[in-house]
């Protein structure tokens, strides 16, 4: 298999840690997509995933599979053992739940956040994000504002449960994980008081795979 | 089973779907959640599902599923045949990465014009919507032309195979075809020259579980 992607990014990192939790790392062969240059907005990438994004798996017969929930199902139903989105109708339930939760009120919005209300990764990708639209660095700013709530609201189900969606680490806990290192990145601080979303990524820096991701 | 939503509505639609291809529609209670009058912005809405959004499954035992791709999930792992969202992990991660373009290329977009570009539900749920931000009509307004391309995108697939993902019908055609309804609620028009993609709804259209939802 081979991955496209970046290393030291994001949504690149969530799937080097599926990878590690897999045992998948010999498998695969990673090609570097140039991101501040702009390369994943050209026809070349396009044509492997017209969205624009990394990573992007191929599989051996050639399939491209972009987005990172579709790769991690790929992945983790590989060996028939699905660790990290669920075995069981309620498992799958809830880890897609939490899962959807951690993209839609965290890491997506770290990522307007940065990709409109800052200079993002710079300029070769302003043309990519429409500059002439006035009204962006207010909505970016508003995005941060919903990253943040979005901190409070893990911290409050961290309280109670020692991951995401549950007993057990999952896909949901990398996507949340991914968040916070993008929030990070892009200078968006953690509440001081939200102590168990802490507590909680203290732990899950602790584990193997994210110490030694892909 | 308990299914909180409203009937008429996209998102709801995609799970009576879901319920209807998978026979379960006598297994589900439905519950009405008052959409115009902004009840799932309420507290009471709020404490089943935080992000305010319908359609929520409730499981016998007690549990709470939202976002629709997790019901899905749910629901068709059931009986232990996943015919809408893939048996094999190339099936699983093609339908999920096809369903994903589903929602961020079309089903989102039209959306995100609706609710800001357009008097959306009406008054209610105005004070939702910040209506303050200047910006949100010319956003609302690229949403939509990002929902035509989307469409675009979609007639393309359709050109060479006869379902979104593939060879049979899945979780991502349901999106697909929600996404089109919820555009044509918004008068946001398929261009006239995606044939392929107008001839996929009209096949879909004729399926059971569409002409018949739960």
């Amino acid at each position: 298999m081979k991955v496209f992607d970046i290393p030291g990014f994001p949504n690149p990192l969530r799937i080097r840690i599926v990878l590690a939790e897999k045992g998948l790392v010999s498998n695969v062969e990673f090609v570097k997509v140039d991101l501040p240059a702009a390369e994943h907005k050209q026809p070349a990438f396009l044509s492997i995933n017209p969205t624009g994004t990394v990573p992007v798996l191929q599989l051996d017969d050639g399939t491209y599979i972009s987005e990172c929930t579709a790769i991690t199902e790929y992945l983790d139903n590989l060996d028939g053992n699905p660790t990290l989105t669920g075995k069981t109708p309620k498992e799958k339930g809830v880890i897609h739940m939490m899962h959807k939760r951690a993209e839609s009120e965290l890491a997506d919005p770290v990522g307007y956040y940065f990709h409109h209300a800052t200079p993002g990764l710079g300029a070769a990708l302003q043309p990519y994000k429409s500059p002439e639209w006035e009204g962006r660095v207010e909505w970016g700013n508003r995005q941060r504002d919903k990253a943040v709530a979005g901190m409070r609201y893990f911290d409050q189900v961290l309280r109670s449960q020692p991951y995401v969606a549950g007993d057990a680490f999952s896909m949901a806990d990398i996507t949340v994980l991914a968040g916070l290192i993008f929030a990070g990145f892009a200078n968006i601080e953690i509440p001081e008081e939200c102590e168990a979303l802490k507590s909680w990524q203290a732990n899950v820096q602790q584990r193997a795979s994210v110490r030694n991701p892909a």
